[in-house]
């Protein structure tokens, strides 16, 4: 509820009782994670509007779920979790639209590897609305369709809201320390804020994206789950350092695996440097051993010196694997040169005899060399 | 057959017709390959005793398959080749003995790795003979039975010798091309011999080792490959190098995937460095979503400052997923410190949310700071 951090004391609520409780501290951590967003429109408190975020959240969902028994959803938002949750719904035969405010989906990809998951979602029978926000929720106690931006209006016995998360910078906002310019609260590498013995952890607090070096705020919970760690090293006394990250991820849609890592082409350019790319389609095992399945990748380098900025991979295959290698290279600054001439594991089972991203890597370097 | 490199000159022996023609190169490239190494012992003729290399040998292998329909099979030798064949054996209802000499089955990587595999051998009922070699094979025109060294005699209607591969090397020594300490050809990183405008490539030749910076020999499929576009493009006038590998290798047997890069523990001590090493059973994924699988990883790296050496992956999970990351670490010359932050992709059906890889790295930290 509030810090005092004259006093180094931190006073709790307790919300089922009422009670506040004061605590000093020695060392004082702030990982108050993030909320999703829930936009003030007509209709929002309706029963069958949800978010799905915390624990709570999500009992209320499956009760949801339970209760109305939905025909019909709508999903808010195209980014991770409306895309998985779009997944889980139609398994449970419920026909689902996506409304989604930007013109396609995933925006942190280029447009043509999205472009792949959006085809995917249409073919597994998803609809999408794009480039359309929602104004409203009609109903009486019960949300029964969503109206957009553009007038049209959408059957909806379950309206999930999913268009992104805040961080919860209230507490720390209140008691003076520093906000970044992201919205969260601003850390140095040892996680710490702006205050003497106060650290902040994961949601709620920035990071540094490692290919620009420029401050950033990627609410994914392997970065909040590593920062912890080094806020909770350093409070303990020690010297630990989370240099920051590269927004690696991944997530599945129905047969895709969709992955990407680093900075993508549109992104690159925006940060000012001048990128070159590669997209091939290739298998993921030797071609006669069965049970191989396609990526498709795409691969991003600086044209001046070809160290890797980014990768993108879309498929059935082993999209986290292509990533993982990919987020490695970044981290080691490697270019397309030194990924041409990698080392990676090969017999059937498991790879072509040149890795995916060995293809790819060499034919960005042969690029460069023209 | 001869190569006259005064003249740039190639003769070849057609064997078919016994025809040698005389063919004028600017540039020639060695790749010979490497063939599977046969010891000179009574019975090695016999029908039934194969070895597995060459295509025509796999014809030959097959039909001795069809023809003898085997019950009881001894595989010499068991490095990777041994090993899958004995999968394969058994899927075909063959008894199966792997006689070795050495003391213990994969010298590659660390005794405590390598005896996951064995105890994982013999629980699919595969023999295993251990620190016995083979002297003799009985039989008057077909293999009856193998005699080892201690003097046992082991039923076997097929042998394969699998005891590993040396490098055709006789065309180029017999120019008087620079063979190397290892016994394949030796060349630089252009894969030039020292002989003007021939080059060698696959496993007919040397490469670098990039942990010790050691000349090296590593007879492996994708290293082959990258050294033959290596060598082709310089041949064609262009100016590529092949750096050199960390010998990263991935096998299946039966249930375990079987990987390794860089250095064993054993191979650092040898090689005159100071290697501490973690070692860790973890899953493949969150620990809630169905289909993980375990991995036992070590990890190893220098003592002094962290760098890693290699990697050692066994168990039912991602092993070659693992592996790749841990080759593209070495790639850059990361550290444990650099991979306990290292931003890996995570979902559920991915991966845990710390990747088995940097909490390795993480313990590998740990104990370098003590």
């Amino acid at each position: 509820k509030k810090i005092n951090s004259k006093a180094s004391q931190l006073t709790v609520l307790d919300m089922e009782k009422d009670e506040e409780s004061t605590f000093d501290y020695d060392k004082l951590i702030i990982a108050t994670g993030a909320r999703a967003i829930v936009p003030p429109i007509e209709g929002i408190n309706l029963e069958g509007v949800v978010t799905l975020r915390s624990i709570s959240e999500l009992d209320r969902f499956t009760s949801a779920i339970d209760s109305i028994k939905p025909k019909n959803a709508v999903i808010v938002g195209a980014g991770y979790i409306g895309l998985e949750l779009a997944e889980a719904f139609h398994i449970l035969n419920i026909s689902t639209t996506i409304v989604e405010k930007f013109e396609r989906i995933l925006p942190r990809f280029d447009p043509e590897m999205a472009e792949l998951v959006h085809n995917h979602l249409i073919e597994n029978n998803i609809e999408l609305i794009l480039g359309d926000g929602i104004v409203s929720i009609n109903g009486a106690d019960k949300a029964t369709s969503v109206v957009t931006e553009s007038g049209r209006i959408i059957d909806a016995d379950i309206v999930v809201i999913a268009i992104g998360v805040k961080p919860n910078i209230e507490l720390a906002k209140d008691c003076g320390i520093e906000i970044g310019k992201t919205g969260a609260i601003a850390v140095n590498t040892k996680m710490e804020t702006n205050f003497k013995n106060i650290y902040a952890a994961g949601d709620c607090c920035e990071t540094i994206d490692r290919v620009t070096g420029e401050t950033t705020w990627i609410p994914l919970g392997d970065i909040a789950n590593l920062q912890g760690r080094v806020a909770g090293d350093n409070a303990a006394g020690g010297n630990a350092e989370f240099p920051g990250a590269f927004g690696t991820s991944v997530f599945k849609s129905f047969e895709l695996n969709v992955a990407m890592t680093g900075l993508s082409e549109t992104a690159a350019v925006k940060a000012g440097l001048s990128p070159i790319s590669v997209s091939m389609t290739k298998g993921d095992r030797a071609r006669y051993y069965p049970g191989g399945k396609e990526l498709n990748i795409k691969l991003i380098a600086n044209k001046n010196d070809g160290r890797l900025l980014g990768a993108q991979i879309v498929g059935p295959g082993v999209s986290d694997k292509m990533i993982d290698i990919a987020a490695t290279a970044l981290l080691g600054k490697l270019t397309c040169q030194d990924m041409e001439n990698a080392d990676l594991a090969y017999s059937p089972p498991f790879s072509p005899v040149l890795s995916p991203m060995i293809v790819a890597a060499g034919a960005l370097s042969s690029r460069l060399k023209k």
